[in-house]
C-alpha cells in the first residue's frame, strides 16, 4: 500500500480554500497535512468553519516556507493576488506541485497581467505555469508543476466558446458575455456590498466592461481562435450563495445543430461538461455543489445570433473543484477522484 | 367637494391585481368600489391577502358586466390574455375608462398579436387603444378611453432605448436585451416552476429568443426609430420576488456623455425615470416597491458598444403602478398621485 | 399656514436612521433639515443610499451640538448605545424633543441598564425619559421631551403580553419568548455573521437567555403585572431582511376566546395593532414595510399553554416607525401621519 | 465478488424520493434498479430532475407489485400516507425489505395513528414495523424487515430529548418544542403556500399545537421516559429550502455540564450526531446536505430551564438519509455508507 500524498491548503479560511479542504478531505488518494491562515492561526479549523466539526482535525497555522516544505507534497494556494507569487517560488524550487487559485499565474502575457493587477515579481514562472482549464489544456496540465487555476467567470465563458472558436463556427468580433454570479465569488471578508440586506431582493450589474477577468478570457479565446479576440464582459450579482450563469451572444450564420454537435464532440469524453440536448437550458441549481459545467444553446436564425448559456458552481468548477481536477490530472489520478458529487435534486 | 371616482379591479386575486388594489386604496382622488375574482368570489379580500387586514373592506365578487357598469367608473383589468378583450368591450360601450394589464390591447399590428397570442375578437378596439407607456405616449394617453398597459419586460427595455433610437444614437440592428426578472412576474397560480425550492439558489434563462414580449418591444421600437427594429430578447429568472434588471447592448460610435445627455433630456420632466450619473448603476432593490425606472449606462469605446442597464419593480412600473399612472394621466390627476412611494433604503 | 417643524436624524447612515429619513420625508407636518453621519460626512445622502436618489437632497454632516440646535426642532438619535446619551443632554437643555433609538433611555432601573450596557452618565435623564411603547404609554409620551424608543424584540413581545398580564390572564412565571428576526436588526456595519453567504440557507439561535433585550422586557412586563416577571428569551436569525416573529408561551387555565377578547379590547382603538381572528396566524411578510404589529393566538387546553404569535417589521414598528409614532403623539399630530403604509400583498 | 443488492424507489418524483435516488446512486453496496412515479411514468428520470443528467439512467415506471418484486430487493417508499401501507404488504410477503418514509408504520399505537391519519388497513404490520430512529433503535432495526422512517420534525426533537428523558434529567411535563423548517418539507406538489413569492421574506407559525408529528413524538418520548409525556409542538416555516432547527424548552434543576455529558455519552459512538461543546450553537447551514444532527444546549439556572437546540437537513437526516442509514443497519453495511458527505463550508 502506497502512502497518500500530503496536501497543504495555503489560505484555508476563505470560501475557496475551505472548499479545497472539503474536497481533499474526501479524496481517496491524498490527505490534508497543513492548513494555513494568518487571521485564524492557532485556531482549530472547525472553529473557523463549524460545519466541519468532527471531520477536519487540523488547526490553522501561520505559513512558513521551510515548515510547509517539510509538511506537504502538493500545495493549493487560495490567497489574494500577489501573495501567491511570493509563496509559490520557494515551493516550486523545492520540487513541490503548486496549484494557485489567484490570478498570479493565469496569464502568458506579462504586461496584460501587470496592466490589470500589479508588477509581476516572478515573470519566469509565468512561462512555466499552465492555465488550468482542464478540458482544454489537459495534456500540458498532466506534466505541469505550476497551475494557474482559471477564474470563475472565465471558466464559465471559455468552455462554451473555445470549441466554437476553434472550429470557426462563430464570428470573432462582437461577442458579448452577460454573466451572473452568486455572492460567494466576492469572498469571505466582511464588506458592505456583500451583507445579506444589501444583496437580498436586489440584482445589479457591476464593473461593466472593466472586470479583470475580461483580459484573462481574451488571452485564452485568442489562443483558441488563432487570432485576436476581444469580448465584452458584463458581470452581475445574483442573490444566491453559489453559482454562475453566463449568457453569451455570438454572431454566426450556422445553425443550432451544428453548434451543439461541435460542443458535444469537444466534450464527449469530458466527465464534467454536460452539453444539454435541444430544448433544455441550464440552471445554476442543477450544478450546485458539483464540478459540472452545463451548457445549453439556442440559435436565432432571424437575428443570426447564437445564444450560449453555461453554468457552474463558482466555488467548485470555478475554483476549488477545478483545482482538485488539475491535481488529479497532474498526479495521474482518475480525473473525477474526490469531485464526483451528484447534484442535489433541489 | 367632488365625489371620488369609483374604481373596479377585475381579477383582483393575482399579484398585479392586488398591487392595483393597494395603490388605489392609498390614492387621494379615487376609491375602490368593486373587486372581482372567479376563484375567491364571496370571500373577504383580506382573506385572500391577509396583509390587507383592516385596510380593505371589500369582498371578491363574480364579474358581471351589468353589475360592474353600475358600480364603477374606471376599470383595471388584471386578467389573463383573451379574458380581457371580452370584458373590455361592453365596459367601453358604456362609456367607462378601461386600463387593461393583459396583452390584448398592446399591439397596433393585429396579425402580430394573433401570431403570438390568439385570434383577436375585437380588432376595432386595437385602433382605439393606446399603448400605455406613460413617458412616451403621455399625450395620447391623456385622451384615451382604453389603455393597453405595457408588459413588464418591455417597459424596462423601451424606456432606455426609445430616446436613443429617436435620436439615432445607436445602430438599429444587433440590439440585444438580456433581462432578469424576479418571480412574481410568473403570477400567483401554483406551478412547479415557481415553487420556492425550485427557484431558490437557482438562476436560469428561459424562452430564449421566443418570449412574447419580444414582438411587443419590436413594434414600439420600430415606431420610435421610424423603421423596422428587431431586437434579440433573452429573459432570465432571479431568486427574488420583485424586480427586473435589463442589460441592453447596442452598437454605436458615440460616447457615454452623449448617450447620458440624450436620456436625461428625454426624461427631464418625468417624475418616475431616474437617469443615473456617471459611475452609478441601477440595482433592483433601489426601485422595489416604487414606480421608478432607474437607468444607468456605460460605453465601451474599444468595442463600440453601449451597455444600458435599467431596473423597475415588475409589479409596479411593470404593471400596477404604470396602470395607475395611466389613470392619473387619463383623469387629469397629478401624475404621481398614489404612486409616490420612496424606496426602502434596504 | 404654519411652518413645518424641522427634523434632524443623528446617525443617518444605519438602517434604522435611513428608515427614519424615509418616513419623515413622506410626513405631512415635518421636514428633514439635518442628517448626520460620522462615516459619510460630506457625502450626499443619496450616495449612501442610492434608493433615495431624487427624493432626499441633503448631505451628511458631522454632528455638532451648537449647529444641530440651530438647525432642528425634533431629534431622532439612531446611534450606538452610549453615544446617544451624550448627545441627548445638550439637546434637551436647549428645549428640543429627543427620540432616542438606542437603549440609553429605555430603562427606569439604572443598575439594570448598567449591568447590561455600561455606566450611565446622565442618570437624571432616565427619570425624565418615557419608554416609547406607544400603545401602552401613550399618555406619558404625549407630554414627554425624551423618548427611549423600545427595542425591536421587546416591542414584539410586550404588545401581546402586557394586556394579558394586566388582566392576570396568564401565569407570571415560566413565560418563554422564542423570537426570530431578519438580518437588518444586526445593522449595516460589515461583519462576518451578516454576510449574505453566512446567513443564506441557514437558521440559528444566538445569545440564548443572555440577550440585552431580556431585561428591557422584564422591566416593562413587571410594571404591567405589578410584580416581578422574568421571562426566558431566545432570539434566532432568519434568512430575510426585515421582520420579527415572536412565539410566546405562557401557562394559563383560561381559554382562547378570553385571551383574544382581552387583546382586542386593549387594542381596539390602536391603529397599528391587528389582533387576528380565530384561525389566522401572523406572517412577517404581512407587516413588512409598515408600522403594524399583528398578533395571533392559539390555546392548548390539554397542555394549558397559551401560544401567542406576534410579528412586526423590525425596522419600522421595531425602530423607525415607532419612533415617528412617538413623535406624532408628542407633537399632537395624527398618530398615523407618515406611517400609514399599506403592506404589500407579496 | 458479490452482486450488489437492487434498490427500488417507489414514488421517486418527490423531494424525499429524489434524495433517496441521489444517495443510493452513490452507495457502494447497492444499485438502483427501479424508479416509479405515477405522474411521470414513461419519462426519463433526468427529465424530471435535470440535475441528475448523466448520472441516473433510469426512467420512471408505473408501480406494479409483481413487476417490482422481480426487479428489486430493497424498497424505499416515498409515497403519501395510506398509499404506502397498501404497497408495503405484498412486498413484505415476498420477503423484501421495506423502508417506508410515510407515517403509515411509525406508530405502535394504532388508534393514535387512526386519530391523526386514517383507518389503518394493515394493523398487524404495525407490530412488525420498527420505528427507524437509528441512534435509538439500532438493535431492532438490524433485524427488521419493515421500517417506519421517522418524520423530520420528530427526528430533530427526539434525538436531543430521549437521552435526557431516559436519565430523568428534565421534567416530563411542560416540554415545549418550537421548530422551524425549510420549505422542502412541504413537498414538490405545486401549492399557493409554497410559491417563492409567498414564502420569501416571510416567516410564520402554522398548525400550532395540532401538527400530526406531535403524537409521533409523544409516543416515542413516552417510551423513552417509561411514562406518559405530552409535549407542545409549534412548527414554523423559514424562507430556506432545506433544514430544520428545533428549540426545545424543558424544566430541570440540573446544570449545563450534566446535560451535555448525558448527550455526549448517549451519542459517543454515533457517527451522525454531533453534540456541540459549550459556547457553540447549531446552524441549519452546518448540516445542509448531510445526515448530521447537531445538538447544542444552554441552561438558564435562574429560570431552571434547559434550552436544547438541534438541527438536521430535513430531506436527509429527516427523510432520505435516515432511510439509507436504516438500510445500512438492516443490511449489515457500514452505517455511514453512501451518507458520509461533509457539509459545505457555506
Amino acid at each position: 500500500m502506497t502512502t497518500k500524498k500530503r496536501v497543504a491548503v495555503i489560505g484555508a479560511s476563505g470560501y475557496a480554500g475551505a472548499e479545497v479542504v472539503r474536497l481533499i478531505s474526501g479524496h481517496p488518494h491524498v490527505s490534508l497535512s497543513l492548513l494555513t491562515s494568518r487571521q485564524y492561526a492557532g485556531q482549530s479549523y472547525d472553529n473557523v468553519f463549524p460545519a466541519f466539526t468532527g471531520r477536519i482535525d487540523l488547526s490553522c497555522e501561520t505559513f512558513s516556507s521551510d515548515d510547509a516544505i517539510q509538511k506537504a507534497d502538493i500545495f493549493f494556494l487560495a490567497l489574494p493576488h500577489k501573495a501567491s507569487m511570493r509563496i509559490a517560488a520557494p515551493l516550486l524550487e523545492a520540487g513541490k506541485k503548486v496549484i494557485d487559485l489567484s490570478a498570479d499565474f493565469r496569464f502568458k502575457n506579462q504586461s496584460m497581467y501587470e496592466k490589470y493587477y500589479q508588477p509581476h515579481e516572478y515573470p519566469q514562472l509565468l512561462k512555466k505555469a499552465v492555465y488550468g482549464l482542464c478540458e482544454i489544456n489537459k495534456k500540458q496540465i498532466s506534466t505541469a508543476d505550476l497551475i494557474g487555476n482559471p477564474g470563475c467567470y472565465p471558466t464559465s465563458i471559455l468552455l462554451p466558446l473555445i470549441p466554437l472558436l476553434r472550429e470557426k463556427l462563430v464570428d470573432l468580433t462582437g461577442i458579448i458575455a452577460d454573466s451572473k454570479s452568486g455572492v460567494s465569488g466576492a469572498g469571505r471578508s466582511p464588506s458592505l456590498g456583500t451583507l445579506y440586506c444589501e444583496v437580498n431582493e436586489g440584482f445589479k450589474a457591476y464593473k461593466v466592461a472593466e472586470h479583470r477577468h475580461e483580459p484573462e478570457m481574451n488571452e485564452n479565446l485568442s489562443l483558441a481562435a488563432g487570432e485576436n479576440v476581444q469580448i465584452l464582459f458584463v458581470p452581475h450579482l445574483v442573490p444566491m450563495s453559489r453559482g454562475i450563469v453566463s449568457t453569451i451572444y455570438a454572431k454566426t450564420q450556422t445553425n443550432e445543430m451544428e453548434l451543439r454537435e461541435c460542443l458535444q464532440a469537444a466534450y464527449d469524453t469530458c466527465p464534467f461538461v454536460r452539453v444539454l440536448p435541444d430544448g433544455r437550458l441550464p440552471n445554476a441549481s442543477h450544478v450546485r455543489g458539483t464540478n459540472y459545467c452545463d451548457i445549453g444553446l439556442k440559435y436565432s436564425k432571424e437575428k443570426e445570433i447564437a445564444v450560449l448559456v453555461s453554468t457552474i458552481d463558482n466555488l467548485i468548477k470555478g475554483a476549488a473543484g477545478q483545482a482538485v481536477q488539475n491535481m488529479n490530472i497532474m498526479m495521474g489520478f482518475s480525473e473525477t477522484d474526490g469531485i464526483d458529487a451528484i447534484p442535489f435534486p433541489v
